[in-house]
């Protein structure tokens, strides 16, 4: 049993926080907001990100990110992408020690182009970078609703370290998986999709429509991804189709619910202030537009909901548009992925 | 535009009807119910399996067989799987005239292990066989809504002339694809899953516990699919994905259906009495269990159902057994499927 302290104390941060308690840890978790760190101290909830759940009485809430680490190897980073940088650097102000740093967002950053774990090196010497995802949503695992994810890291020991912290026998189970790249791909770009799914959901399609956009939504993950260095297979997991169907059928996922009001015609701005939440599929979708222009990566998903995010373009005609592509043979798109491993 | 016999007038083969219909063909539905025939050439109306949709005045309905196929070169077969051999022994005792058989049913035949296409060569000779297949209820096709489907066969030009008539600009878009193998094993096992996942449904578990389901399951598909000579990329597809994914998360789909009256405690008589209609998932989890056998390929969760169905297996302890394995590499399984032409 070891302390662990998670920076970030929003849903997924105190769902984790929640598991790594019940496995026996003195868990540490960092906040910046005084009520929601209270609450979790002097009654041991988190109403507003995980409303109705009891959290284990052993871990403790800091507004100091200078106490919340005292005595701590591994970090769990669980902040908005947004915020990633900011808060490492405030990490280093404090101390010169090196952590295993375990991240649980999901985003690409725009403009640098730079996955999250990428980021992570920019700004801090650490001693591992494990990235922990699958189809998660913290609503159930602090249910203990059964759950599968992936800890992926290029050191094996360290993504299994994380496993062993991790792992629960009655409701959550971790596997392992070498390939960071194709963990994170799959991951940031999902929320694209569900955005996507949200709309069409949105405009009043039907259940084929969403599935037609969910399987080329993850053949166009694929293509990326593969160009980017991921290993193909990892896009069949837990962290690529597992991670695209719960995040785009399911009422939990906030990307979804944003798309949802794109497609009953509300505007992007109108649809941030209604969620209150930080939507990581908009930022994602910028980023992965610059990526597909940038490594020549034909992604008519992403390119179309950009334009309905930031050009404009109403979200009934991108969606019509896209079922009317041209392309008649199904494994055109899907061969360009494999195909010259396959062959 | 042609005449066109569709054999079978259940959900699929009369919203198949009404989308060749609405592309001008001149259309011919059979079935052996007097009452749902008579009712589609007076009403224009098929209540009892696609209730609420007015069906084009041209379609016309018969129980004669011999009646339905005059004129016409190519039938879409759209029987259950149980009845395909006896209609197509009617078929040949009627005509020597060869057909391209369009078969639009999902199932693999229990001890014979044959796939339809192969049951239908074995029965009788033929101009073409075509398998059409891909996420679509019956009830989005009939309300216009976008769809895609794909149309396989070992002959391409086959394929595609079956690819024209069912293309649709506005709603319904076929696709080719020449891995008759990967689409019927596609088609025929994700019922499977989707009687799994409404079991995991059933019993009360969440969206994360559903979404690793659909994982594995696709995997151990792949993984069986491959071994009978399939492309692997078949299953990243429409008819492998996307159909999966229909069938799995749709209150549309019966064999969901029937696995959440599983889950919820009910016996699989009881079940098939409640449902009235056919669950072709009970009948291809016998199949898919003989297979598994037969080719000594690992597919846990199609022996869980199996027993589940047919050993009076509980469902919750099938599925925390499911939950529970000790593989703890996320790669070990999805490796087997692509490892060798991947390395």
């Amino acid at each position: 049993m070891e302390r662990i302290a998670v920076l970030g104390a929003g849903s997924w941060g105190t769902a984790l926080a929640f598991v790594l308690a019940e496995n026996g840890h003195d868990v540490r978790i960092w906040g910046h907001r005084q009520q929601v760190i209270d609450q979790i101290n002097e009654t041991h909830q988190n109403e507003k990100y995980l409303p109705g759940v009891e959290l284990p009485h052993q871990i403790k809430g800091f507004t100091s990110l200078e106490k919340a680490i005292e005595g701590v190897e591994t970090l769990i980073l669980a902040v908005p992408t947004k915020a990633i940088r900011e808060v490492l650097q405030q990490l280093k102000s404090l101390t010169d020690e090196l952590f295993t740093i375990v991240h649980v967002s999901k985003g690409i950053e725009p403009d640098s182009l730079l996955r999250i774990s990428q980021m992570i090196q920019q700004e801090i010497d650490t001693k591992d970078i494990v990235v922990l995802s699958g189809p998660s949503h913290a609503e159930e695992v602090s249910r203990r609703q059964p759950t599968t994810v992936t800890s992926a890291s290029t050191n094996i020991q360290a993504a299994e370290k994380v496993q062993d912290l991790f792992n629960n026998q009655q409701y959550f189970r971790v596997y392992t998986n070498p390939d960071v790249i194709g963990v994170e791909i799959g991951g940031a770009l999902k929320n694209i999709i569900a955005l996507a799914a949200g709309i069409t959901d949105g405009l009043g399609y039907g259940d084929n429509a969403k599935a037609a956009l969910m399987t080329r939504g993850l053949a166009e993950i694929a293509r990326l991804g593969t160009v980017l260095g991921a290993n193909p297979l990892t896009f069949s997991g837990l962290t690529g189709i597992g991670d695209l169907i719960v995040t785009c059928t399911s009422v939990h996922s906030r990307n979804w619910r944003a798309g949802n009001l794109l497609g009953k015609g509300k505007n992007l701005d109108e649809v941030l202030e209604n969620m209150g939440m930080v939507v990581e599929g908009v930022r994602t979708t910028k980023a992965a537009y610059q990526l597909s222009q940038k490594y020549d990566v034909k992604m008519p998903i992403a390119d179309a909901l950009y334009n309905v995010l930031f050009n404009d373009v109403k979200a009934k005609d991108a969606v019509d548009a896209l079922m009317s592509r041209t392309k008649t043979h199904e494994m055109e798109d899907l061969a360009n992925v494999l195909g010259e491993k396959l062959n």
